[in-house]
């Protein structure tokens, strides 16, 4: 047991290292070497758990994905602007959310398969807002699909847009205007009106999963 | 005047060679001899029009900027349409649109500014929403700078993911869902009735444009 929490940490060490040269150097430059070093774990430690720099972006990438657990919400519509906002938060705190959504978006990331954060956050974007129209919580037109691949696209030009201004300093502003401009023409008014879009949505979410469960460690994928 | 000419010429040329190598190898990687071996110019003309590879990455990120002619419209919310679905069909089709718009997402583009194509874009998405404004075709409460950056992440990222998903070949059905979702929030409900949202505009105003300007040069910054 204390052997496999080691192995745990010793992957999650690595990964967060990974994350940091991913996110400072790209995918095509990063070097396995930069990685080792900055991870301080031997070679053989590594390779065990990562056999090449492929394996290590898919891992960034798939912790980018999974590591936010969504509040569970009696209005899905609510549950599915948390999941939003408290990404958004993360971030702007978190070098592992961080590094995954720019390995997503590195267009010079070649022989790496970028889809599957988008199809991950829209098959997340898909379930909540079936569960929001079997509610009533949408409007009569809504195709799921179609209104969770606009929210997905949309929410990675936004923080794109954001990192490029400012270093992600209006990302609560600019995400919380772009829910603002899309669920109109998906929400029920009557919901819409009840629901939180406020900016500082994504910090209140992510105090409550704090407070909910103080000593939650880094889900391990 | 010929002279003039075949200079203007030499720089399209230069451009659009480092357009294409930037698209390949992003700019961190992209080196001025591949630009150069890839422009067949001398060494001497490229230095003559761009003296680092700094100053070929704006040109190429100001020509995916300005090359777009917007098409006079009197409804101003089908002229900020046109102007979004003619990008998107320029995107799929001219390198150099493609090359712009990748570079300014680029985040590995280290010392480049990023955020002219953003706050450029922006600024005509204004000046629309304004003229728009005056005209009674937006509703009470939008404030045309929000919009725009609403629209114009949000673009941003739809094309990131339709490329990642499928290199670009169902962006028009993506960006048509995209305004569908974003305009019922922004226009009056009769003057959205009228504008045409539908997949193949983009290709229409391209043809509009050839039709009217048969002879048309690219347009020289």
């Amino acid at each position: 047991m204390v052997k496999q929490d080691r192995a745990i940490r010793t992957r999650q060490t690595i990964l967060l290292a990974a994350a940091k040269v991913f996110e400072e150097r790209g995918y095509q430059a990063a070097t396995i070497s930069e990685i080792l070093a900055a991870a301080g774990v031997t070679k053989g430690a590594l390779y065990f758990h990562f056999p090449s720099k492929e394996h290590l972006a898919d891992g960034v990438l798939h912790e980018q994905d999974h590591r936010l657990p969504i509040p569970d919400r009696a209005c899905k519509v609510q549950q599915l602007v948390d999941t939003v906002v408290l990404h958004a938060y993360r971030l702007q705190t978190d070098p592992m959310v961080r590094a995954g959504v720019r390995l997503s978006l590195d267009q010079q990331a070649q022989g790496l398969d970028r889809s599957g954060p988008f199809l991950h956050w829209s098959t997340v974007g898909v379930e909540l807002l079936e569960k929001a129209q079997a509610q009533g919580e949408l409007l009569p037109h809504v195709v799921p699909a179609e209104t969770a691949d606009a929210l997905v696209g949309a929410f990675a030009g936004v923080q794109a847009m954001s990192q490029a201004l400012c270093n992600y300093q209006d990302l609560p502003r600019r995400v919380s205007a772009l829910l603002r401009h899309l669920l109109p023409s998906v929400v029920v008014p009557s919901v819409l009106a009840a629901v939180d879009l406020t900016e500082n949505r994504g910090a209140a979410v992510q105090t409550e999963l704090e407070t909910a469960h103080p000593l939650r460690p880094a889900p391990v994928s």
